[in-house]
């Protein structure tokens, strides 16, 4: 029987409860945002004890359905004060659906400045105190566990930033391979810090495996949904190659490459970051091109990236973050960028909010252009350390703004704006303008249609279609963010006929009920509308739904175009 | 004939305008936010070159009537991001209106890093760059200036905080003893900083007198004014001989005498902060107890406050300074608060905002509960030089709470509660969540009714009549702030009958009018609403009038209160 384990950090308690009929068809994201909306006020205080931290599986999450294996974490987000959901992979996805539960609910914050460790087992719920483990980074914390626990533990915890409730912290997952995923945009990790929750454990150890009503039908249409995912030459071939860093050189040459903080769309150095460098020099100093961040994954856009001794230096290492400390920051050194991923995950900090923050701080004069020494300095002895200015630095991209009176700050709803000019690409310009959590590429990647030539092509330079392509994604994104997938899926699905309808057969087969292609979209547009509405109860207006002013007037090269949307035609988005 | 100066600091430009028939009947708040609401769009970037600086002295500035000479500074605010309107005293005001100058608007950023000095006389505007000034204190500054264009000169200058753009950043004017008072609120420093403009000064040689249309009928109205004024025992006699200061003691016995971080609403060392305790101090050491901001103030509720070798130390010491540095950090020394005020004077920085952050930076644990050594050192070594510290410290209370992710943090559209409880003291509270400007006692002072039995009497302790206190007094305030009056004239209007009727009759003469008492209340509901429309526009809704969620769940000793209004009942505000 499913289960939603409340957790009480005021007094310290927990308690099982039954699944309400209203939530049982929903998961990840549709589940952490139905019950953030129903039992979060919405201008209460993110770190305050009225907010809530919500974790759950996606629906298919713990069956063998590929790439199925991600958990969502959900809350208000004390970076944007809008409703935050945050996916990721790891470990700790499948155990909390093996053991039958469909959310874990964190609520109210303890008194007093003690630490605490929670840990699940089929048998309940501990809540004890935590010293050993406080100040210290993700990987001593994995490790430490690991040998507290067993090395089959699950782990959710954060860092450093985290414990400082900076707003630009993560939570971090435990991978199979003992290293890191991140729930990593929104601040999640200060919410979780706020808690005082050092880490979650989780041991499965005597859970069912998860229970299947037709195991014939679904045996088939995972069959067909894993053909797709492998045919598809963007999740088949591209990413599983060269990983998400594949987007380097595509979007340098797209001239939507935001360099420099985005003053310029193309990066001198791009050869230097991109996929292709990367893939070589992962195969010469014998790390892995192909790397699943998750049991189950066939895609495996991950990777292992060595150094030059061949000593582990990161993995997960994504285009955003290369981007991001490569182009916009002007770092055309891989190794360094890799360094900073690898102490950003310690640290526990939102490696794509922090990439775009030192685009600003480099502007505001904090650093030199390019200066990666200085990058890792910064985040070793400052952000690790909370120093006044890593105070500053982990506050993210809008804290930088705001501190040094700079004004080309690219955030929307105080969320740094990712890897993609919206001037050139005006399509993701809508996503991030609209999306319910502030600047986020993954609400409703319009990069797929826009520039990959997935799902048709919309001209990325143009108007036309724009608004209609990113409110289709991000419906589409919605209801994929509730099954426990992995958002990369999503090329298949826009491509071949065949994955979409394997996909809702393995939803209806796994609960023995009859879903159609109109349910799924409902379901995406019904969350999508949950969202929008506790953000405005929560005080947000479509007057936030806009891009910064210096994408209005500052042309960007080397296609010398500017933002040119109008408010209203932005605001035809939510017409749905 | 009056006229409009436009200072565009993009090309360095300026041109003389004609009045628009529109802004004819305007004066002070009224006219610099019309200004601000025609001409800056509401969700610019408030340091952006879309921002525009408007400074405007009242209806009736450069008359003899009294206390009539204040300045009013417009623009959007970067720390709020409303409109924002904020008046001071000093010897600009009364210059710019004999020189016919009804509006200074200065619009546009420069390219590139030099500063500006702007030169105001009879015959036109000149702008230079200025090297020898930039980042020297406001003293300093004062000095300098008198030295190079003489002892008359009037200036509106930025310390360093304006200089680097720091939220809670003032612009200071020259008093008549070439010391400071200051348009404190908001940030309206860091708006000057953006445009370059480090000093303004004005030389009024060969000005007109400001031309009065019925010179008898205005004698008359404003010999009635000024007995009114010296007749009320607030105006007349606590105000002159106490100053502001006489409100510690008034507060503490009331229990709303917010202290360490409002966390409780009496001060044990109140005794040792009080008014009658600064005066005398000040008698014993040779300073002034009166002393008036302007030419032409006959309330004189300033003073100057000497230092124990009887060496000057500040002026314009008021009431919040002393209340915020004092009870709501624990710091019972009146001296190290004089020289905490005269560093924010000389840095530039509101003094309010300042002191409101420092009892968070306390709870943040940055420094101790009443450590004013610390607190000096903070002011002269971190915030005057612009360290990352004092970065964090410059923007502010809001500022603070983000950066060391404190819950109990008294803002109000990000901008510091002043010195009373709301829920000690609730119409107050009503003023500060309804204000257009975020939190702010002036906008509404219902300590008059709530505390010193001015205008009647309305509990402090209840809800009722307190929704309509705030908004008669919001109204009335905004007409006041339209005339250049300083805002203690409510005192007598509230009481003495002839009071109000005089001052209309002045501007009736003045202008050869015919105002009524309706005129000038339908002017105030009009200037509150262009301003609300500002708001609404620039993305706030009823959502920001909202208290902090501590006021509601902590109650304040000695009465054991919480702030108990529904959104609803604050909603009722603008029902008129």
């Amino acid at each position: 029987m499913d289960k939603i384990i409340r957790i009480n950090m005021t007094d310290l308690t927990s308690k099982v409860e039954a699944v309400p009929a209203a939530w049982a068809g929903l998961g990840g994201r549709g589940l952490t945002s139905t019950i953030v909306a129903a039992e979060v006020p919405p201008t209460c205080h993110a770190l305050g004890p009225y907010n809530k931290l919500v974790f759950a599986p996606g629906l298919l999450t713990g069956t063998p359905a590929a790439n199925s294996g991600r958990l969502s974490a959900g809350a208000k987000s004390p970076l944007t004060g809008t409703i935050k959901e945050s996916n990721a992979g790891g470990t700790a996805a499948q155990m909390l659906a093996r053991m039958g539960i469909k959310a874990l609910i964190i609520e109210g914050n303890p008194a007093g400045d003690a630490w605490y460790h929670v840990h699940l087992t089929t048998a309940g719920v501990t809540i004890t105190e935590e010293t050993e483990l406080v100040g210290k980074g993700n990987f001593a914390v994995i490790d430490a566990l690991e040998a507290r626990l067993g090395k089959k533990t699950g782990v959710l915890t954060i860092g450093p930033a985290g414990e400082m409730k900076m707003t630009a912290a993560n939570i971090s997952v435990k991978d199979p391979d003992s290293k890191i995923r991140s729930h990593g945009r929104g601040g999640l990790g200060a919410v979780m810090g706020s808690k005082r929750i050092k880490c979650i454990t989780i041991d499965d150890a005597g859970a069912p495996k998860v229970e299947i009503a037709d195991p014939e039908k679904f045996k088939t249409a995972a069959r067909a949904f894993a053909k797709a995912l492998l045919d598809h030459p963007v999740s088949g071939e591209g990413l599983p190659t060269y990983g998400t860093n594949v987007l380097v050189n595509i979007l340098n040459e797209a001239g939507g490459l935001p360099t420099k903080n985005f003053t310029i769309g193309q990066f001198e150095g791009h050869e230097k970051i991109c996929g292709e460098t990367m893939h070589d020099t992962i195969a010469k100093r014998g790390g892995k091109t192909k790397h699943g961040c998750h049991a189950g994954c066939i895609i495996q856009c991950s990777q292992v990236y060595n150094d030059k001794e061949g000593k582990y230096l990161t993995s997960g290492f994504e285009y955003e973050t290369i981007w991001g400390l490569g182009a916009d920051c002007c770092i055309d050194n891989l190794d360094d960028i890799a360094t900073a991923d690898n102490l950003m995950d310690d640290i526990g900090i939102d490696s794509i909010e922090t990439a775009v923050m030192f685009g600003v701080a480099m502007e505001a004069g904090i650093l030199q252009w390019g200066d990666s020494t200085e990058m890792l300095r910064l985040l070793r002895e400052e952000i690790a350390k909370g120093t006044p200015l890593g105070r500053i630095l982990g506050g993210g991209t809008g804290s930088v703004g705001k501190a040094y009176g700079v004004t080309r700050v690219p955030v929307v709803k105080n969320q740094g704006i990712p890897a993609y000019d919206p001037r050139s690409v005006k399509g993701i310009g809508i996503t991030y303008a609209t999306s319910t959590m502030g600047a986020d590429h993954t609400a409703g990647y319009t990069i797929a249609t826009n520039i990959l030539n997935v799902g048709g092509y919309v001209d990325p330079l143009k108007k036309d279609g724009q608004v209609e392509l990113s409110r289709n994604l991000q419906i589409a994104t919605a209801a994929v963010d509730s099954t426990g997938m992995c958002i990369f899926i999503a090329f298949p699905a826009l491509d071949i006929p065949e994955c979409l309808p394997a996909l809702i057969d393995m939803i209806n087969a796994r609960f023995g009920i009859n879903l159609t292609g109109d349910d799924v979209t409902n379901l995406g547009k019904h969350i999508l509308k949950v969202e929008r509405q506790f953000n405005l109860d929560a005080g947000f207006t479509n007057k936030d739904d806009r891009l910064p002013e210096f994408f209005n007037t500052e042309p960007v090269a080397p296609h010398n175009v500017v933002w040119d949307f109008t408010g209203e035609e932005i605001d035809e988005f939510w017409n749905f």
